[in-house]
């Protein structure tokens, strides 16, 4: 009796959220492999699981990964980390359980796998011991600008990614060093993001883009935006450029 | 005799190279546009214009935009600047024909269109005259740091996309202001770059790419790398994210 030969993994970028923002090459994949795995939270299907619903084969077979509910504890503290690790360990194991079977699995990710994306801890543990493939997609922030029509930098530009959720010192300390930049995860983040904003004189061309790419879709001047949370698919640009 | 409405623009992200990192949406539109339109040097096609070549209708009319030579130029020159802006300013216009006309026009553009694309002087001459809509594409960098297996950042790191032009102590001195870091147009400037990388403590984690997602492909790390020449397509990563 001989093993089978174990089956590939792919990371899969599905984009910002169009279904017709995937690639070519991401739909070919999902038209033929054996798994396709999805991070989720308990009672909602994920957005990457969403973007692709109406081109999953029904011969697919779904592997949901439920994040753990961790809303009590601190982001930093030891309690989330563990619990978190155990989450992305557990969900690995699940993955490579039908690897070893020889069954291909494709990982859903939201916009780009390896761009602030859940399946990158499952690539860093399954990687080295499995064929694998990592399919890049279109980011959501690209999504936002081209929605918003902003170009956003050219030339010598540098352009920075920001985590909303840093606190106002450390946003003020980055917005320093860049001329373009987009701030992402806004969420419950937006006044402490004005503020840092306001602070360092960026205030006046940042642009607030909600949900880019989906049904349902803003943009607006920052100032002309309340401090009401945002929705999680909300990023704020400052463009680096505003030349010809 | 009434004037024919006028034609759609669409600037339209090609992905980084390979035809099937091509979005459907993108597809989508090649397939009905009536006019193509993409950036060349002369003698060269581009990019954009080589990764859709197999897709091209025969009916559909091209429309190649050929840089000046300004290679006698410096950069930052007035005479640099006056013959750039009049190209901008005559494709523009040769673009604006065929809207007029009432033909849609799809400008590619690699990687994505408002992302250091030529496409955005296009944009923000056209944009506010004709309906305009723009396609993001999947990003050089996201095909290098897939190549790679890279996972790049997460959580609270802050991620920096720096020009490889810049003079060294300018880019010393972004280097220190985040934890991953993408320098894009590596080109000749792979000395200054490994230079200031040095300076900074940062030459051991970063990973050279060389012509990320295409044929010829190539990842090593930066300090394994000779000083000749970087082809066009080639980046410099510092991974933010070492954690699991």
């Amino acid at each position: 009796m001989t093993m089978p030969a174990s089956g590939r993994l792919y990371g899969l970028g599905t984009g910002p959220g169009d279904p017709e923002l995937l690639t070519l090459k991401a739909a070919r994949i999902l038209d033929s492999v054996d798994v396709v795995a999805h991070f989720a939270k308990r009672g909602a299907p994920g957005n990457a699981r969403r973007t692709v619903a109406a081109r999953l084969r029904p011969q697919a077979i779904e592997l949901p990964l439920i994040y753990p509910v961790t809303t009590e504890l601190p982001r930093h503290s030891a309690g989330y980390r563990t619990q978190i690790e155990e989450f992305y360990a557990a969900s690995a194991a699940a993955v490579a359980a039908h690897l070893d079977a020889g069954r291909s699995v494709a990982v859903l990710s939201e916009g780009d796998p390896l761009f602030y994306g859940s399946y990158m801890h499952l690539h860093v543990r399954l990687a080295p011991h499995y064929p694998t493939e990592v399919v890049p997609g279109v980011t959501g922030m690209s999504a936002c600008w081209s929605m918003a029509g902003t170009p956003v930098a050219q030339g010598d530009d540098v352009l920075m990614v920001l985590p909303g959720m840093l606190d106002e010192p450390e946003l003020r300390r980055r917005l320093a060093s860049a001329e373009a930049v987009v701030i992402m995860k806004v969420g419950r983040n937006l006044p402490r993001i004005r503020a840092a904003l306001a602070a360092t004189g960026r205030l006046d061309g940042a642009i607030y883009v909600e949900r880019g790419s989906m049904d349902a879709a803003a943009v607006l001047p920052l100032a002309a935006r309340d401090d009401a949370p945002a929705p999680y698919f909300s990023i704020v640009l400052v463009p680096g450029w505003a030349g010809a």
